[in-house]
């Protein structure tokens, strides 16, 4: 592995470091074995259910890292999300008793406003499109001083994400494990707790595949994203930390289409009475799809990482 | 314990020997340690998430073990139910390379009848109302010889209903256990297994009291049923040697309303991602409305045992 600022830095210890700060405040979310046969599958499966975490996605993990190792001031915490990022910072502001402010889009649906500020949050809807939301919350963050949490390339965030590994080797025996992939939080968190033990598997669904273009080009790069996962995976650049890991420690980057998401959502809710978002469904769409094939003897491991949908979307 | 048939034959012994039996054919429900503030209670709680058993509901396990007992013929199985319990016999039979023939009134839902048959059950829908079904049902199997499937007063059924609650005592520690009851198989078969060691406490619906009638009656005795719940809990009347085992050893039976029902399925989605139907969500629904307040250092366990439901019906 390149000598990176990260890897000298940062590595499985302090995913495991950030497992024993954050145990206190997260949930021990269930995993659950099934046999082969199950979604049609020839081989047996372990699922994570870290859509039952606080807030309704692993996100939840790096807010509460974020905000324990940094002891935020009497101005509190900020963020630019309308997503999962959001809610998990909101969440955990308001679980620690710090203030939470969140800056979203003015297009922002009123449902997701409605949940940060059943949080505890305060909302600011400004700009047009995310980047101002992310703008006017910096010049926020300048004048008052509030920690800014970022939603994926902040080492204490990403490690924070990575426990999801841990506790999900805690509880179930896999070679393979397969991950979601947006700004690149998650992958690079389990990446580094995994190591050489586990193969990762990234998988992005063909509208935002931001890992796939980065490893297609050497660097992180641009995408235009769209589609199913746009909302939840929708970074359109992958963090630069994060790609540095996963060129280096992930075994494999597949694309899944929205099709495949969409059968895998409701294969996890008519099989196993699970609800996945579509980012949270893309693992399972891998398999179901054929976009990753395991050998015969390989067990694999699925992150089921959120459920922040509308039930009834499903349909 | 009055000396009754029952007692005398089915004891915990008898679900403990249900559980070896159906282990390779269940799943391993999740359960799930929440600590207090969940759901806005002061104490802590531990869920079983039975409704992530296999065709949604606990009946999986009733069936499973009337079929592994009772090695059915040529002519395979018969039940009269369009809920879950005919969901759960059509399931089994696949599973275990049985036919399965199942009864249903015309009114069914075309969903319901969708959902036998996509378990390769053979669906007859015959009669204006459960009972014509059941009579069909009946006659259908003295002419074939087919082996009938009772929803819940067969005791081979319920012994197999309360390994739920022994597979919950080995993931969780509880000193109470809160069970719905419909035609009672999930509680006698519980409180069969928790004898005295668990709390046992009853919960029903204020439409569909079969339970609570026939503690106020001594026996069991019809009701009119009706609400949120009346299709799952909603059989009109307790089964016999059900009736015996939860006047022995049930230690309370309270009643919910269906607004307390409708709240607990609500904070299950919106708190934990968990879809639960009404019955399944009695439980909680009895600890949020305070039909039953443990005591400060009680530590009580719910099993969410259903997920049968539009999922879009929550709303």
């Amino acid at each position: 592995m390149p000598d990176t600022p990260v890897a000298r830095t940062v590595s499985s210890d302090a995913v495991a470091a950030a497992y024993v700060r954050i145990k206190p405040h997260i949930r021990h979310t269930p995993a659950i074995d099934l046999p082969a046969g199950a979604f049609g599958l020839e081989h047996k499966l372990a699922l994570k259910l870290e859509s039952l975490q606080h807030s309704g996605s692993f996100k939840g993990r790096g807010a509460f890292h974020k905000l324990l190792v940094s002891a935020p001031g009497p101005a509190g915490v900020i963020a630019a999300s309308g997503g999962n990022h959001g809610a998990a910072v909101a969440y955990a502001a308001r679980a620690l008793g710090h203030r939470a402010e969140i800056f979203v889009p003015t297009i922002s649906a009123p449902a997701k406003v409605e949940r940060l500020r059943s949080y505890g949050a305060v909302v600011h809807q400004v700009g047009a499109v995310y980047a101002e939301a992310r703008a006017a919350s910096e010049a926020r963050a300048q004048e008052t001083g509030a920690l800014t949490v970022g939603a994926y390339d902040d080492p204490e965030v990403f490690v924070g994400a990575g426990t999801t590994a841990l506790e999900f080797e805690l509880q179930a025996a896999f070679d393979t494990l397969l991950v979601a992939v947006g700004g690149g939080g998650l992958i690079a968190g389990c990446a580094l707790w995994c190591g050489a033990r586990v193969k990762v598997v990234a998988v992005e669904t063909e509208g935002t595949p931001t890992l796939h273009a980065a490893l297609a080009a050497g660097q992180p790069v641009d995408v235009n994203i769209s589609g199913l996962a746009a909302d939840a995976l929708g970074a359109s650049r992958i963090g630069a930390p994060n790609f540095e890991i996963a060129r280096n420690r992930v075994a494999r980057s597949v694309l899944v289409s929205d099709d495949a998401v969409r059968a895998a959502q409701r294969a996890l809710w008519s099989e196993l009475r699970v609800m996945a978002e579509p980012a949270g469904a893309t693992g399972l769409a891998a398999l179901m799809s054929g976009a990753y094939t395991p050998a015969a003897d390989e067990k694999v491991g699925v992150l089921v990482c959120g459920a922040n949908l509308d039930p009834g979307s499903l349909g």
